[in-house]
């Protein structure tokens, strides 16, 4: 029981209080669907829970339809997703939310808009993956991100000021086209394998492994050599911050 | 590409519409956690996707410290849980939900406040999974469900209603242990195994099987005999009204 973290002074009562003793967390979701499901089993698993109520409370929007991060970044082909992200970082904050969560390392390209958009912090999954590899201490990171994490530099900008080299992989097609795979919904062990295999290839190049985008955290299962996962890092931010445990933030 | 549902005589662009084609549902979640993450797979797995913005806009609140529904009806010792459930569906509608789901079939002996408390269309588990049943021209129907759903014959009066027999299970209180394990956590293969056994007992007295506690529904991959499964009735409606496919409506 977690009850009385929020109010150590408060009297004891025959009656379970019930005001959340966790922070509320909203996660700007669907970037995709299955990753957002993902965080939350991640979430879930991390917290030490006998019942319901131990669990951290959630306001999840899961909305597949902004536009692509990868078109408007990449492509250069479709609309900015930063209006509709704006929009539901402040409709989360208005639902109740107290920090906000992506599950989706491209859509930190736009971080900078979303901070500016609210009053709540953002556990940012870029920053906090980053440290995590500094903590290590590792050279050279293998980098399995999609075109866009790559092109924007979003990790190689943020790993080389901390003296880390950035490995792409020998194919970067096949790693994009494992995303366009579980956004499809194939997240089966064939994904899995595939992904393993291009692990293998890339951990002979670096010191450790970066899952760097949360479609690739979702069929990480088929991994066999050391990485750091992005998603695992946020779940685990989420966890903490609910929790009022702020030793990452 | 569904794009085109909502505005079939709109004149096609060459740039992407990000207005969403699907209608957006509010999901009351959190009781527990597991279901409302289990909901959430459900519903991504039943809608045809070749990319993100093929699925469906949710927004859900995960709110497990909503007082225990179990306490507040069986054991009459909890807080009531009304006042959170209406604030929640509520929040929602603000939030943008133009329907509502709840998975978890013992919060549905509030469902006539929460109907109450919006504008906006409740996706009624309980009546809909009935309706199935009803259906199929099932005399006997076996249900697997938390003892409040017994006590509050939420599902017995609406089957005895279409003339349906509700059968129970020969030992309640191993149902209740297994609903508990899911809340701590334990979804694995004993617990999955554990619902089969009790489910081949069932059956030798029903013509088919209920699950009506989403808790089970988690741990259903262990049963081996015929079954519906309320959550899966509850994806399934919600992915119906999302796409404007009413049919089950």
């Amino acid at each position: 029981m977690s009850m009385t973290l929020d109010s150590p002074d408060r009297g004891m009562s025959a009656q379970p209080d019930p005001k959340p003793a966790h922070r509320v967390v909203g996660i700007i979701g669907g970037m995709g669907p299955e990753a957002t499901v993902d965080l939350m089993r991640r979430i879930i698993a991390k917290t030490p829970a006998r019942d319901d109520e131990d669990h951290i409370h959630l306001i999840v929007e899961s909305n597949p339809k902004i536009p692509s991060r990868i078109a408007h970044l990449i492509e250069r082909s479709g609309p900015d997703p930063t209006p509709e992200l704006i929009r539901m970082a402040g409709n989360l904050q208005r639902a109740g939310a107290q920090a906000l969560a992506i599950p989706c390392n491209t859509a930190h390209a736009y971080a900078d808009s979303i901070r500016r958009a609210v009053t709540i912090p953002l556990l940012d999954m870029v920053s906090l993956t980053v440290e995590q590899i500094a903590a290590g201490g590792f050279l050279r990171v293998g980098l399995l991100a999609s075109t866009a994490v790559h092109n924007t530099a979003l990790y190689a900008t943020a790993l080389s000021a901390r003296g880390t080299a950035t490995v792409l992989p020998a194919e970067q097609g096949e790693v994009m086209a494992l995303i366009k795979a579980v956004k499809r919904g194939d997240t089966g062990v064939q994904a899995q394998a595939a992904l393993g295999r291009i692990s293998i290839d890339m951990a002979a190049r670096a010191d450790v492994l970066l899952i760097g985008c949360s479609e690739l955290s979702v069929i990480a299962a088929g991994i066999t050599v050391p990485f750091v996962d992005s998603l695992d890092v946020l779940a685990q931010a989420v966890v903490n911050f609910a929790s009022k445990n702020e030793g990452t933030m």
